[in-house]
């Protein structure tokens, strides 16, 4: 099986498992626990929460673990924005882009319909981009919180985010930036990047499901989602999960000791592919933007044929990919992002999105345009065989 | 090493972390991807839903897997009451009892705090029981929801949860019970127990930190906690810990299966214990119901000392227990749930709780009181040793 789905999860890794494995046997304490084996505990975590500061450049005591991507983007969404409405009840508006991850959008719409705020959306390009100027238009004198997303989960688009956030910055408003498909790929220094919050989850990255990481800037104030017994500094109550925050920091900093190698062998690759499926299957269309993407996806659409007939085809040739976000899998209503950069339903039902992990080879996606070459062929002529 | 703070958590058990084993390995999928992969794992949480099904008595579909109980009391409190609220704006109270642990006490305050509601706290007697007589006081008509948890974390008691829930069914409002400590130990069968809500917790019963279960009756209502993806019927979004699901169905048939028999053996030496304590050491006092209680949790206090100067003068001596809830440890006030039983403040402060898991032996048990005698004795005469 060649496994080109990584942007939905990522195997866990041997080191990462190891790095675990204490934590999941003798040293099993609640960090609470005022005794030697909570000690153990509290000491792994805090190490836990170094590494990760020190990857994304910023304190220990702004890191809070989560129990993944979608629930730090809950957290930085409702959390910053509740806070700001808090303190000045003027403060009810929040900006999210058009391609935006249901548990930004989702989180949005709550405030929506249950503390008073109105949503902005901002429009993005025809390849998936949100610019300066369009956010400008949309920043206002109520806007609690801006969030756009690092990198889109589904075209590997990636936005110009310190530009971005410089500008709410000079606006006085705080950027949040969901980075669960860039961190491992992108530089995630929330200084270079200029953002009051970053969301990472760990499964993408090499780390268990259950685990994920955000980041709020210094004393910004974050009204908590998980109420309870005050962990991670109030931000996020309940038993920390250690062995998934020591998982999470092992394959996050794995990742990026050697992050720009790595994204520049992976580009490489990336881009033959694509030049590769461009050549070998007419009509099809690369999404997303053709540069400023993650160096791990590769999105078309294949006009003429529908995404999960070739995803069965290329399936049963030992090639696994996806449609777009695992999290919208089964649904039949073409893509939103899809949708956001222009591209027609009909032909946004047509998508497939190829995402590699950093072991990916050469042989792997040569195989694979192969492989998509006559599954496109075969659906094309001969619709969905054997179903 | 005695390891005596099994309410704060527990060692995972062999066969969670077999079980465990293949989807932090191999059977890595996605839930929510359309391919053999995520197939693998949708299939492995399926089996891990109908297993938690088959013990709480319910079907699969009302099984909510969580991050870990204090999530799944949050998903409760706030998300039982805002539904019943958005439904009709009248219903803007919420009832809980006064030895509720945080995780629900700030669920409920948070609701006062943001969403206009007012929060009825039924006291306790001295044993820290809640009757009817006090519940059917603070019911009324704009009640939303009571949540009364059913066995208590520091002083073990145990809450008449049938005839509590039974009440408030009369009166048509929905009862949640956080069944954290009472998983493993007390039957747990929703229908016999006749809750609308119940949340468990997997490190509390072998299965490792970062996982838990909400248990929803039917088609109650419930506004999600963490929006997004719309995973676990759109109750609780984010690509679900499907390693910890198993391990948590597994941790909890495990000691379902045994637990009549477990419970017998364990309140046995839990009572030889609690006499032990009580004629080795003078002026020492059982918290909590002396009959009514978890067979896991010996409590008490002894006047004349300092509850954390008799831990560590324990842990000296190898026995290693707490003060009380492990969310609480480090704090100076003494804990609201003893202050709440009218123990007065100068004593509560002298609380220590002993308790077990299933693998607790007469053995450790006779050392562990014949530590307790010597700790408090050198904590009255010399007061804390060494610091």
């Amino acid at each position: 099986m060649i496994f080109l789905d990584a942007a939905a999860t990522t195997p866990v890794r041997r080191e990462v498992l190891e790095a675990m494995w204490p934590l999941l046997t003798g040293e099993f304490g609640n960090p609470s626990s005022h005794h030697s084996l909570g000690g153990a505990a509290a000491t792994a975590l805090a190490a836990a929460r170094r590494t990760v500061a020190n990857v994304l450049g910023c304190r220990p005591g702004e890191v809070t673990f989560t129990s993944g991507g979608t629930e730090a983007d809950n957290l930085a969404v409702k959390g910053m924005a509740l806070a700001r409405q808090a303190a000045d009840p003027a403060l009810n508006r929040v900006v999210i882009s058009a391609v935006e991850h249901p548990a930004v959008e989702e989180s949005a719409r709550y405030l929506e319909r249950f503390h008073g705020f109105s949503v902005d959306v901002v429009p993005v390009d025809s390849t998936g981009r949100v610019t300066a100027e369009a956010l400008s238009a949309v920043l206002g004198p109520e806007t609690a919180l801006v969030s756009i997303m690092y990198a889109n989960n589904e075209v590997g688009t990636v936005q110009p985010i310190a530009e971005l956030a410089a500008l709410a910055r000079e606006r006085g408003v705080p950027f949040h930036t969901d980075a669960v498909q860039a961190a491992g790929w992108l530089p995630v220094d929330v200084k270079t990047l200029g953002v009051d919050a970053l969301s990472i989850s760990g499964h993408k990255l090499g780390a268990p499901k259950g685990c994920g990481v955000l980041f709020v800037r210094g004393r910004t104030r974050v009204e908590p989602l998980v109420h309870g017994g005050g962990q991670e500094r109030g931000r996020r109550s309940g038993t920390e999960n250690v062995a998934g925050a020591v998982g999470l920091a092992t394959a996050l900093a794995l990742a990026h000791a050697d992050q720009a190698r790595l994204a520049e062998r992976v580009t490489r690759l990336r881009d033959g592919f694509i030049a590769a499926v461009l050549d070998g299957v007419s009509g099809a269309v690369l999404t997303g933007h053709p540069v400023d993407r993650l160096p791990s996806v590769a999105s078309f659409c294949f006009p003429g044929t529908s995404g999960e007939s070739v995803l069965l085809e290329l399936e049963r040739q030992g090639v696994v990919c996806s449609s777009g976000s695992a999290c919208a899998a089964g649904s039949d209503a073409p893509s939103p992002v899809l949708l956001a950069l222009g591209i027609e339903a009909e032909v946004a039902q047509t998508a497939v999105r190829f995402s590699f992990d950093s072991s990916v080879t050469d042989a792997d996606l040569d195989a694979a345009a192969v492989a998509v070459r006559a599954a496109v062929g075969s659906v094309r002529t001969l619709g969905v065989p054997g179903r």
